[in-house]
Formats: structure tokens, C-alpha cells, sequence
């Protein structure tokens, strides 16, 4: 069912400024900066058995539950970036580090292949006791991708050898054979990692495993259930209440409606986008395909942020975006991208790409500061100044999701098919692709993001045959194509895509203009934070508006009437050159109210200068007022 | 200092419809319920000793806390409401109740004195050992309050001698000598019982034990501290981690800012003024004026609701006013009227008659449901339906506070002094009063407060000479004034009031017009919240519009155009009634988006007509939404 293949991040070189900045940052900053922290939190030193019981690093919750049980996810998730990082450029400390991870996993396994260091460490007889809560398979599937990367990256194979001795016990573990437990991760993850490592090694008892787990997913008589009465506990006193919260509530092919936790679904969703393109499975890519249209039509913020809510870091109602509570948490946004790249690979529908572009220059970039090291969890769409940076978290779940992106960000340029080269993303790079065989270069000259025009020079090893289909953004207003300096008089489009079919040649070359202009956006009218506000949005970027370029005391008072010109301002002397906007707003005067509260007469105001900048920089300037949605009158 | 001095409500019998009804209400359905509810909830039952120890009947929060501890304060509350009831009519069936519970007092009541029926019962060897949490002096104040207005009621003194013991018990255990503790309450409500008691009686031992609680509030080394070391705890450990949650962060007098819990700061400032008052206190009365200009014009909703926040049942920052989460207790309007009648009778400032007929006729009455049995305890000012009334409450303080406020209104209507008498609020009444020893009856028609005309009797025993202060709120729209159907061609004006100084005799008339136009209100820019947004106001009442008169998906996305005529409708058949405010408003369409969330061009709004109620009267017809402030645009 998939007719795209994703080209591997490593075909791809970043070039230009974008990107190349973002990834350098990631590979020379933070990657090391995160081992450090890893060392410093007492991360990595969990993993060394036996291990003191109490105390405790990070105590437990008011349900008994320590995040202390997600560390072996959190190394493994390092480990895929680090390894990301390898796959750039070879480096024998990141390469000791690992190797040094992978002696003390070997020593803590189990003779039985069992790897989970919480467990072995404090509960060894309480293993695979509550899946609903306690992220076993999650940690699994995290170490697990970690392996996978490690040995792409190196060729070294002792991780992923021991990983996969701790899969051949998960699979001999659950499956719906006598005696096996029928159960599954309360944390969807370790799908999306058992089908990397069918991908990886070919065998197809890891996609089976996957598949196994999604199939299983709350069904009746409910695994949760079993496994609280197999605990002595009453399913009924479950903390968090429903089932829902992992989206076990019913099977999976039965849901409509994108609830709960906001990273479990988005993880769940991608492995059953997967599964469907794996497996022909037209009702997994159906169900697919209900629940993207919920999420993106009534759930998801404008920065591609998912998740109001703190309470379940996850989902509520339709259309509840709170900006200035937004719980948004940049796991959510990564995690979306995956699964958006997964249903764009299926059908190769520009919807797709334009949420992944969205979300992966907004939610997901606002995660990781400019200088690499410090990082947002949550993601507000509006601030009064108190929500910051942190440079480590008590769960630091976000902190590896963004540079395993990051790190592997060409991954999500390019696709091909039999004799199709799909271009999803624009940016400078040179990408090393193959058509039937033979090697084809394309590279890309842009500025893009902060211009749309891209030229993009074809370079087969023999003149071939082959479609090149070039996204054509939803925000795009109009597009011209040319070829070799000719343009194209008319532009054949497919779902988002323009497919220019012809035979191509080395010096081909083709001249991309996709007009950028700035556009006020609207949310739905039920979008209660948004009503009578509008935001802006430039090419990829939505801009917020920051203290660090207008006075303080304005950032809520500010306004941006209908009728208010915005213009372009470029900042070369800014986070290594920008594009801000800058328009005259008004400013509701506070001076004219005689200290009262309430009068009746309605606010006065003045113009003001007003400057806006994309959203993913903000912060980056010490802490201070911020806001996306700003007030039209 | 106090210039003025308060009718008691006893002497004013409510007339007409409006307080008539709610009056009657509160005499035949809320107190008899309330009395049901105290059995009901096992609270009269807490006071008969001894009591058993393990099981609660409200379970301990996290801080080892049951609100449990409050209820000899609830029952207090309700003698309270009960004997103002019983002012109004005699009743041999709530008598017998009260007897009933005070001879259960005398049993409990310990040979010393002491007498709170939680520690009695429970924990007999802690008492007085946590006055920072556990409510020891708030419960006394309340049941001191009750047997205070028994005894006014009926005559009947034995409560009142039971609780008179209890006081020179307190009294013997609080105050400056050696040996005696430093101490006051963690929530004040003692130095108002006392202020009432020594009213009462006039013993001022009575009224120095007030002052002596406030004079000592916050000083250092700070008592809370002292007690809590000698508790063996650590005050640095103190769960809500800053004193200005009790106000006792400073003394009293140095206070500037109005801060945490909202009722604790209402009650003590209302003791201060008292206070300020009764012992001439120039420096009680300015910091009382520092903070009451600091609540109004900074930190109070348009309703006269009172903190925004759950956390600290309280204030937060200056201008932080949300709607749909407002806290807002009852509780705090109630207490905010009682702090602005005793500034309102030092001063005689219309400024404060405005706040406490604004709370009285939307904060306070809100509380309250139409058929009298049915409360909130948090007044949002928007709600997406799921806040609706409660038949009780975990903490039933604010049913009891509504209700002896209600059965008491009468009690804010005049006040006099030497040779004036005061009029602050209108409304159907005729009134008793004494000026200089001679009867003067004054009686109201009037169809306020749904229309702004009141004609006055003033029917002195002999004629003679006074000045009445007719008070001119701050919402009308210029005033006239007739005498004897003469209009008055100059209107002499004092801080809000219209002075008339003549010689009265029985069969003179006043005729009071008071304009009451529809008003557009308007709050302060740094109201978040509110941008953009407007409220309607009439006369007193603060209007909402709610789902019983609009279509139920309409009311998030009702828009009031700044040039939106706003038409009074009369609604005879709605709660006995009432006056409605209609407008041709817009409503955001929502069939034009495709199923999309954002877009670049403007939602589109379709005319639609808008019913709005009075605020106080919402959530009397089911559950559904409602809001206040509406987007202008």
C-alpha cells in the first residue's frame, strides 16, 4: 500500500543556513550537553545493577509511581540520536559512550534476555505485573530503537544482539498462545521500534509482534482489567480513570476520536499508519485516516502543538486550544511528524506534509533553544513571562525527541517510488537518491524557509525517465515552476504535489517560486481562546510576539486591527538572520482610566510598533511576555 | 469616627416583590432546608461528645486536613440565619432546634470553658495548637455570632452565657500578659463575633479582645512560627508557604496589598473598619481606604466576585480576572458587603454603597438559587455548562453566609446619625427609624430594582428638621429629585448622596428619579480576559446570557457589535418578573469552515437575537452555558 519510501537522513546533506545551524547545534551541543545531563541526573547510573533501593532520584507521585521507571527509555532514546549524530560524522567519545551503555546493559540482562534495569534493579519479581502504568515495553521499544540506530550508524551489532534476545522474551512472552499474557503497553512505542528493527534485519516475526499489539489493544475482556485483578487490585480504582488515556479503550480499528495522552495516540497512530503501508491493511490506514482528520480539524493547535491539557498531557474537548495553559508538550509535536510522514508516504498527499512542515517548524522546533541546550516541555501559546527554558527536566522525555529529530531531519525531505522522486520539503541540501537503480542527485539552492523560491538541480547518473513531484504548500498563493529557465505553462498538481514527468538530465535544472506573502490566520469560531484574534503566518512559520522586541507592558495589550498592514523586516543580525514582522499595531492606553476597573466608555489606543517572530525562537532571549493570538479590536 | 449608624434590620419590614420574595425564600425554604442539611451531613451530630475517632465523615486532603474541622462554625452560621429568620417571625419549631443545640453545647462545653466540639471530641490535648490551620477562633466566632443574634431575636440568653464562658476562657489564653499566647486565628471571624458581642452587651473587654487580634496579626517573631516549632513542626514546612494567605504576613496596618484567601481578607478588613471606628483609629481607617481602592480597582469582578483562584480560594496578581475559571467564592461578596457597610457608616461614601449594592445584587445573591435550596460556591463568570448548582457543599460555608445575608438585607437600607438619616439602597420597605429620640417612619414604593423611580413617605412622630442623604448611585444617569411633587431645581450633592435638609412632617413625599439606561461596561486593558470583550449592565445588575434563552451552540459565539441597539424586555412570566435585555447580536458561523480549524479569511457572523437575564438569576433552569462578557467583535 506505500508507494513512498522515505530517503534515509543519511542521503541527505544539509547545506545553507537553516538547517545546517540546527543540525550542527544538535550534533556539536546537544547531544553531548544531554549525556551530561544523563550522567549528572543519575540516568545513566540507574542502568548499573544492583541497585540501592530507597531513596529514590525523583519521588513518587500521589499514585506510587515514580518517573524514575521511564530512565532506560530515556538512555535509549540518547542513544538513537547520539547514533543519528554518528551516522553526520563519526566520533570516538560518542562511540565509547555507547559502547560503555551497551557493557552494563549486557551485565543487568537477565539469563532469560529480560532488560528492564527499574525492575531488575528494585522489583525483579514484580516483572510484567502492570503494563497499564509501569512503560516496560515502552522503555524496550526506546532501548530498542536506540540498538537499531547504533548499528546503522556503526555496523556495530552487541547492542541490537542484546536487544534482540530481550525481544525473542517479549515475543515468547505475549502472543495469544497458551500461556502467554495477551497484554500491550499502557505507552505505545515499542510498535514503531519492532517494525524500525524489521526494517533493519528483515525478520518478520518483529512486524508480527508489532501488529500483535496493535490487534490486541482494548479488546474485551480488557488486559488492564486482568492484570489489576491478577495484581489484587480492583480495575475500578485505576488512577487516571479511563482507559482512554492510552487509547485502549476499545479496539483500535474502532476509534474515531483522538483522546487521551497526547504522545501515546500520536506513537499509536504512527505504527498503525505503518502497519497499514506493512501489512495492505485498508482498515488500519481507514482508521488512520478518521483519526487525522479529527485531530487536525478540531484538536490541534496552530503550531502543530497537540494536547491542552496537563492533567491526562493530552487531549479534552473539540476545539479546547487554551493558549496561555497550552500543555502542548513538544514530544506530542515530534511525534506527530512521525506519523504525518507515515500517511504522506502512503499516498503521498500534500495534507500530510503541510502538518508535518507545520508542526515540525513550530511545535517541535520551539523545543530545543538556539543554543542547543536548553529545552520547553510544554509548549504556551501564550506566556506572562513565567514559563521558561529549562536546561533539564524531571521527565526529559522532549529533550532526546527533539534532537533525534533534528538529528535526523533530512530523513523527512525526500521519498521515491519505482520511477518517482518526491520532494516533501524545501530547504538547502544535496540528497542522494536511487531510481531503478540508478543514482540520482537532486540539490537544492534556496533560502528557504525565510523565501519560497527554490531551484533545484537534477542530477541523474544517466538521463532518465522519471516523475519528480514537488509539494506545492497549502500555504503557497499561486506557484510557477520553470524548467531549465522555461516556465511551465501549465502545472499538473496532484493531491499537493506538482508532477513534472519528463526525461531528465544532469544540468536539468528547475526554478520553484512559491509566494510567501504574510497572512492573518482565523481559528474556528468555536475555538473559545481565539475568538475575535488572528495570529500570523509566514511560509512555514507562525510568528508570536515577544517581549524581547516590544515594550513588556504591551505584549497584552497589544492589537492588530483588520485593516493593519504587516510587513517583512529582515533581521540579518538576529539568530543568524531572520525574517521578522513588523506592522504598526495599537496599544490599549491604561492611562486614561483614572485607576478604575470598569467604566463605559470603551479603551482608547495609540499606534505602536509592533514585532513579531517565528515562534520556535521565542525564548531565546531571557524570559519574558509572549503571545501568538492577538486581539484583532 | 463613625458617623453614621446602621438600622437594624429588624426595623425595616421588605416590601413589594423583589426582596419580598427573596426574603420569604430564605424564611420558609433555605433555613429549614439548611437545618435538614446539618443532620443530614452528620454536622449537628458532630456536637454531641464523645465522638467516635476513626471514620471521618471528610476524608483528610493531603495536608492531613478535614474540613470537618469547621463545622461548629457552620452550625454556628446557621443559628445565625435561623435567629434572623426568627426576627422576622417567630417559630417555635426552629427555637426548639436551637434550644436543642444548645444544650448539647453545655454538654460539651469543658469546665474550663473551652468549647470546640472538634478538638473535644477528638484531639482534647492539642487544642490551641494550631491556630495557623485548624479554625479553633474562626468556629468561635461564628457560634458567638449566632448566640448573639438568638438572644437578640428571642430574648433568650442561654447560648449566649454558654458562649460568653467560652469568650472569657479565649480571653484568659490570648493576649499580652505572661503566660498567655500571642496568638489569633489563621482565619480571621473572632474580632467581628466580638465587635458584635460587645454591641450586644456592651462590655468592652469585648471590643479590646478584637483589637488585640488584629493589633497582634502579623507582627514579629511571628506567633505562627512560635506554634508551629512548638509543634515540633518546621514553619519553613508550612503547606501554603507564605502567611499572606491569612493576611498575617505583616501587621495589619502596613498591609497595602489585598492578597491571599478572598473571605479571611473580607472579614478582617471589615473588623478593622469596625474597629476603625469604634475606637478612632485614623490608622486602621487608611489602610482600610489603601486596601479597599485596591480590591475595587484592581482585583474585583464586575459582579463583585472576589478572587480568581481555587489554589488559594483567593487573590493573585493585580488585573488576573479569568471568567470561566473565577472562583469567586459567595462567601467573599458576602463578606465584601459587610466590610463596605461599616466604611460606607464611618464616612457616609457613595462609593462604597456602590460596591455593596453590586455585590449584593450579583456576587451574593448569585449564591442563592431561585427556590432557595440550591447554592454556588464558586461563581464562574462563563461557564461551558458543566458548573451548575449544588444542593450542598464539602465546605457549606457560603449556604449559611447567603442566607443570613438575605434574612438580614433590610439591615442595609438606612442609616442615621445626629439629625440625618441615610438611605443606600431602594427597594419596597417601610422603615422605623429614631432621630434624636423621636420615631420617623419612612416608607419606599418603589418597583426597584427593575425601574429607577422611588417615591418616599417620610413620616416623623412631630414635624422636624433633618437631612436625608438620598443616595445617587454611580450608574445613574443624572438624578432628579421632587418634594412634595416640587421638583428641585438644584440638587445639593455630598460623596454620592442628594442632601435634603428641611423640616419634615408626616404626608411629605420624595420622588426619586434615577435614570437606568443599558450600559456598555468595559474593563481595564490588563484584564485579560476581557479584551475585546463588553458586559451589560442595568441599574445594579450585572447581566449574563445564558443557553435557557439562546440557542445553546450559540453562546461562545455571540458577538455584541459596538453599534448593537440593546432593547429592554419586560419578562413578566420569568421569575416573578423580571426586566431582560434583547440585542440583534452577530453570531460566528461555523457551516462555512469545511470541518477546518484555521483559515485566512475572517469568520462570518449572521444576526441573531440575544436574550440576556440578570447574572444572579443564572443556572435556574437546568444546566448550560452562560457567559458575561461578550467579544465586541
Amino acid at each position: 500500500m506505500r508507494r513512498f519510501t522515505p530517503l534515509r537522513f543519511t542521503n541527505v546533506t544539509m547545506e545553507g543556513t537553516f538547517w545546517h545551524e540546527r543540525l550542527e547545534t544538535v550534533l556539536t551541543r546537544t547531544i553531548p550537553s544531554q549525556h551530561a545531563k544523563l550522567i549528572e541526573h543519575g540516568i545513566l547510573e540507574s542502568l548499573t545493577l544492583p541497585q540501592p533501593v530507597p531513596p529514590l532520584r525523583i519521588p513518587c507521585n500521589r499514585h506510587n509511581f515514580t518517573m524514575q521507571i521511564f530512565w532506560d527509555s530515556d538512555v535509549g532514546k540518547w542513544i538513537e540520536a547520539a547514533s543519528y549524530a554518528l551516522s553526520h560524522r563519526r566520533d570516538p567519545v560518542i562511540e565509547g559512550q555507547i559502547d560503555e551503555i551497551t557493557e552494563t546493559l549486557a551485565k543487568a540482562q537477565a539469563p532469560d534476555g529480560y532488560l528492564n534495569c527499574w525492575y531488575l534493579g528494585r522489583e525483579p519479581d514484580k516483572r510484567w505485573t502492570n503494563l497499564r502504568d509501569n512503560h516496560e515495553l515502552y522503555c524496550a521499544g526506546h532501548m530498542l530503537e536506540g540498538a537499531v540506530a547504533y548499528f546503522q550508524a556503526t555496523g556495530r551489532k552487541r547492542l541490537l544482539d542484546i536487544m534482540c534476545r530481550y525481544v525473542d522474551h517479549i515475543a515468547s512472552v505475549f502472543g495469544p498462545k497458551p500461556g502467554q499474557k495477551r497484554g500491550y503497553c499502557g505507552h505505545q512505542e515499542i510498535e514503531l521500534a519492532l517494525i524500525k528493527l524489521y526494517h533493519a534485519l528483515g525478520d518478520r516475526r518483529h512486524l508480527d509482534l508489532a501488529a500483535y499489539f496493535i490487534d490486541e489493544r482494548g479488546r474485551q475482556p480488557h488486559y488492564f482489567d486482568i492484570e489489576a485483578r491478577a495484581r489484587g487490585d480492583d480495575p475500578k480504582n485505576y488512577w487516571f480513570k479511563t482507559y482512554e488515556y492510552s487509547q485502549s479503550h476499545m479496539p483500535v480499528r474502532e476509534q474515531t476520536k483522538v483522546v487521551g495522552h497526547a504522545v501515546r495516540a500520536m506513537y499509536m497512530y504512527a505504527a498503525m499508519a505503518d502497519l497499514a503501508a506493512e501489512l495492505d491493511d485498508p482498515s488500519l490506514k481507514r482508521a488512520c485516516e478518521i483519526l487525522w482528520k479529527d485531530v487536525t480539524n478540531k484538536r490541534m493547535y496552530v503550531t502543530g502543538g497537540l494536547g491542552p491539557s496537563a492533567s491526562n498531557e493530552g487531549f479534552t474537548q473539540d476545539y479546547d486550544l487554551p493558549n496561555d495553559t497550552a500543555y502542548a508538550e513538544t514530544c506530542a509535536s515530534v511525534a506527530l511528524i512521525f506519523w504525518a510522514q507515515r500517511m504522506l508516504n502512503i499516498d503521498c498527499d500534500g495534507a500530510y506534509a503541510d502538518v508535518l512542515e507545520l508542526a515540525l517548524y513550530n511545535g517541535a522546533l520551539a523545543g530545543l533553544s538556539r543554543d542547543g541546550t536548553q529545552y520547553f516541555y510544554e509548549n504556551r501559546l501564550e506566556s506572562d513571562g513565567s514559563h521558561q527554558r529549562w536546561d533539564w527536566h524531571v521527565c526529559p522525555c522532549c529533550t532526546m525527541n527533539v534532537s533525534r529529530l533534528i538529528a535526523s531531519v533530512g530523513g523527512y525531505f525526500y521519498a521515491t517510488a519505482a520511477d518517482q522522486v518526491a520532494v516533501h520539503l524545501y530547504g538547502a541540501n544535496s540528497a542522494r537518491l536511487s531510481i531503478g537503480g540508478k543514482a540520482v542527485g537532486i540539490r537544492q539552492v534556496t533560502d528557504y524557509p525565510w523565501r519560497g523560491t527554490v531551484r533545484l538541480f537534477v542530477e541523474p547518473e544517466v538521463p532518465m525517465k522519471f516523475a519528480l513531484r514537488l509539494r506545492i504548500p497549502g500555504w503557497a498563493r499561486g506557484e510557477a515552476v520553470k524548467i531549465n529557465d522555461v516556465p511551465l505553462s501549465s502545472i499538473r498538481k496532484e493531491r499537493g504535489y506538482a508532477v513534472i514527468e519528463r526525461e531528465w538530465k544532469t544540468g536539468d535544472t528547475v526554478d520553484l517560486d512559491l509566494p510567501m506573502p504574510v497572512e492573518r490566520v482565523y481559528a474556528h469560531p468555536q475555538v473559545k481562546a481565539n475568538i475575535g484574534r488572528v495570529c500570523l503566518k509566514r511560509g512555514p512559520f507562525i510568528y508570536c510576539t515577544e517581549e524581547a522586541d516590544n515594550p513588556s507592558s504591551a505584549i497584552p495589550r497589544l492589537r492588530l486591527p483588520e485593516d493593519t498592514a504587516i510587513n517583512e523586516g529582515g533581521r540579518a543580525d538576529l539568530f543568524g538572520g531572520i525574517v521578522t514582522l513588523v506592522a504598526e499595531a495599537r496599544l490599549a492606553q491604561t492611562d486614561d482610566w483614572n485607576g478604575t476597573l470598569y467604566r463605559i466608555t470603551p479603551p482608547t489606543a495609540d499606534a505602536v510598533k509592533m514585532v513579531a517572530i517565528p515562534y520556535y525562537l521565542w525564548s531565546n532571549r531571557g524570559p519574558g511576555k509572549m503571545v501568538v493570538w492577538l486581539p484583532e479590536n
